[in-house]
């Protein structure tokens, strides 16, 4: 029996009791969001008719390094918490590599992804404020899972506006999401004015994230009972995130290893600020210098084809500006079916360090993605989300690599979840229908006309 | 923070090593399998054109207790186990019972529940022998998904008859064995004899789990180098189950706990058998002395409503007989979406366990499971699988008469796995088109005259 286990779950007592700030150790903080009528700095108060009081603090709160988790919130993530760090010594003997693969598996919950652990704390809060419920939007239906089950814990209301195209071909999404009783709604819808007006500029819309966003942030400021809940870009998010990072170092160090690479999938980049923080921590601080990576898709490439500029968070331009990498809120990505890495943006926290060179960035193409994501199956029996796909993807890279120049690295990377709601992708893979679209230039130009026009 | 954790995991060195083998500790043995043709017990060799030998001596072995899991099972059981035993602290405080409420769950690898746990055992022995491939049935599709993540890992062909109500209603549990490289088949089908002769009786089958098997085993018998697999009723699959079992008292006895009452949900008797097996050896040794509840399907009733006899594991006929408890080889389950519960027998094992007083049995209608499962799904954010719900739903009652009595019982059941692939029936339940139907007592009797005549 190999010394090093294949699973490491923490026991309830190692399990981390404070969230890590990233933004408490940079040397230079993330622009401040800004208001796109005056481009002035946002005030926290100026988010409250967006997030409750308790999330507007934490997304203005750059000087906080540890923050408490309320014994609410530990509560309920002792019912699916911790997840384990597994080494996956299966695909390494497949791969024939002297590298030791770690990967933290977050799937083991009925969102089926690390979006939980955001959604328990936003709705946590809500609850706390004596709201009645929340908004919220989803595209590939994880993050709006992940928010019905903490909502249905809490006793919230939600509603959650889900990108049309996803409501039509993932019915089974909307049928978990309505176990928790939250109410899907496909967007574009009619029941918002910023809905009402895309639908007539584009009446056969499919909807985008973008689009999204703005129904439920407009849901939500409109009435004095809700807020809107987001999972993922949010300072706020990667806060509640760094929980995996936090476990897995936690049981990393209990294993005496330190990773020599991390890598991890980006969307908004919730997961991949979570995985690293406390490993970013040590770079910040000089007390460790692991390589991290950052995984997009080829298809909407936000950092590694993107500008670092002011944008919208949404298509419907009702939300602050974030200064970010970003492929312009306009840019619409090609048929994808990695759903959770469509978005046009990326989290502002993440966008800087990688813009000041603490961090890579690399995209990898959707065939690619997708013959990893069946190799791993095949070897380590979880069927991984095609998102969680692109981390797999370069960690098969790198341990080849390793294979060819005989170094024994330690490489950790997030799986953020499973696959079982993303059939119709496997199956298009498969069936060789699959797109493997990569943006033309003139393509990221189009997108890059929506960015706003700024005079600072 | 309570002193007992919500989910204890055993650590490597804390996984058993041996399955336990019931049969060496009932005072009487099951009755044997007997050649339909000659009504004579069978012997050993007479299965080994149906199972590879090893299975064929685990089917036949009533003696011996403690059984070694070969290095090659426990690899692969070490990447996905051990699983969780968890305590349902939520759902107490819900039922505001004093009861104190585990379980044992099942559901966390891509199979979806712990079907896992004896396909691997199954596909390890074929490769061993040499064989090039395996056959078996699926109805729900858990346990075909499970052989088919098993075959893919230790590199064998399969293929799968599906019972075509189900090949039709669930592709994407198709897609998923096809991600592991399975063939999948839906049932009847015109490639086998007995699949051609239903057909031609029954042009408009839409299949059953009776059927499915025929079809496999005439497959595998027809091969040299294949042979048939079966997920739950037999002996072998209760051995191999029994490491639920044994990890659950492991944990327990951890915690200083023995269960008052055990519960699991019975449709073949895999689950319930595999949970049981170590307190079952208590109760068959005088140790100990809890209640062991099995749960079925009001609809599909052989326990509760069945005959003991001796009658065919298929449809077909082309199986041996058993003696179990059953309804009868032609008796057709109306609609009813535990999928997996709607097999006409029950393990041999557990049937002789249950006619010689050592078991309960108990029968629960369809809308009351949903309503079960909702709740646990609302309040342990688990989304059970139909089947699992069984057991769930009995833990509630059980719990809520502590709540009259006072008495703070500690029950266990048996968490066998989720219900991703189940939407539609949880959307039947939201929609109120869910069925309810208990079979009448003619439609009983008509199941009953399937049983075969024997003049024994």
């Amino acid at each position: 029996m190999p010394k090093i286990p294949h699973r490491l779950y923490l026991t309830e007592d190692q399990m981390p009791t404070q969230w890590y700030n990233l933004r408490a150790d940079m040397p230079e903080q993330p622009d401040p969001m800004l208001n796109p009528a005056t481009g002035k700095p946002l005030t926290e108060e100026a988010l409250y008719p967006i997030f409750c009081k308790e999330l507007a603090h934490q997304e203005m709160d750059g000087q906080t390094r540890w923050v408490d988790i309320p014994e609410g919130i530990l509560e309920e993530f002792r019912i699916y918490r911790p997840s384990p760090l597994i080494r996956a010594y299966n695909l390494e003997q497949t791969l024939d590599t002297p590298a030791k693969i770690y990967y933290k598996y977050e799937g083991n919950n009925t969102s089926g992804s690390h979006k939980l652990n955001s959604a328990i704390a936003q709705a946590f809060y809500a609850k706390q404020q004596g709201l009645k419920g929340l908004t919220t939007e989803t595209g590939a239906g994880q993050w709006g899972t992940a928010l019905s089950e903490a909502c249905a814990f809490y006793g919230l209301d939600l509603q959650v506006f889900m990108v049309k195209c996803s409501y039509e071909q993932k019915p089974f999404r909307k049928a978990v999401m309505g176990v928790f009783d939250a109410s899907v709604t496909a967007s574009p819808s009619t029941t918002t004015e910023v809905g009402r007006k895309i639908l007539a500029a584009f009446p056969e819309s499919t909807g985008s994230l973008g689009c999204a966003i703005s129904e439920a942030v407009e849901t939500a400021v409109s009435s004095e009972n809700y807020r809107y809940a987001l999972g993922s870009v949010l300072n706020q998010v990667l806060l509640h995130q760094s929980i995996i990072g936090l476990e897995a170092k936690t049981a990393m160090d209990l294993l005496d290893e330190y990773p020599d690479i991390i890598i991890g999938c980006a969307g908004g980049g919730s997961n991949l600020g979570g995985l690293i923080a406390p490993y970013m921590r040590d770079k910040l601080t000089g007390k460790g210098n692991p390589r991290i990576v950052a995984v997009e898709p080829a298809s909407c490439p936000s950092l590694t084809r993107g500008r670092y500029a002011y944008d919208f968070c949404d298509t419907g331009k009702v939300t602050p500006l974030a200064k970010m990498y970003t492929l312009g809120n306009g840019f619409m990505p090609a048929a994808n079916h990695a759903g959770g890495l469509r978005y046009h943006g990326m989290s502002p926290i993440l966008s800087k360090l990688y813009h000041d060179g603490y961090m890579e960035a690399t995209s990898v193409k959707q065939l690619e993605i997708f013959e990893a994501a069946t190799l791993f199956a095949k070897k380590e029996t979880i069927l991984p989300a095609p998102e969680s796909a692109h981390a797999i993807c370069q960690a098969i890279k790198e341990a080849k690599i390793c294979r060819e120049t005989g170094e024994s690295k330690t490489i950790l990377f997030g799986l953020t979840g499973t696959g079982y709601f993303d059939m119709t992708a496997y199956d298009a893979y498969r069936n060789g229908t699959m797109s493997n679209h990569v943006p033309t230039d003139d393509e990221l130009a189009a997108g890059f006309q929506s960015l706003p026009q700024l005079e600072l």
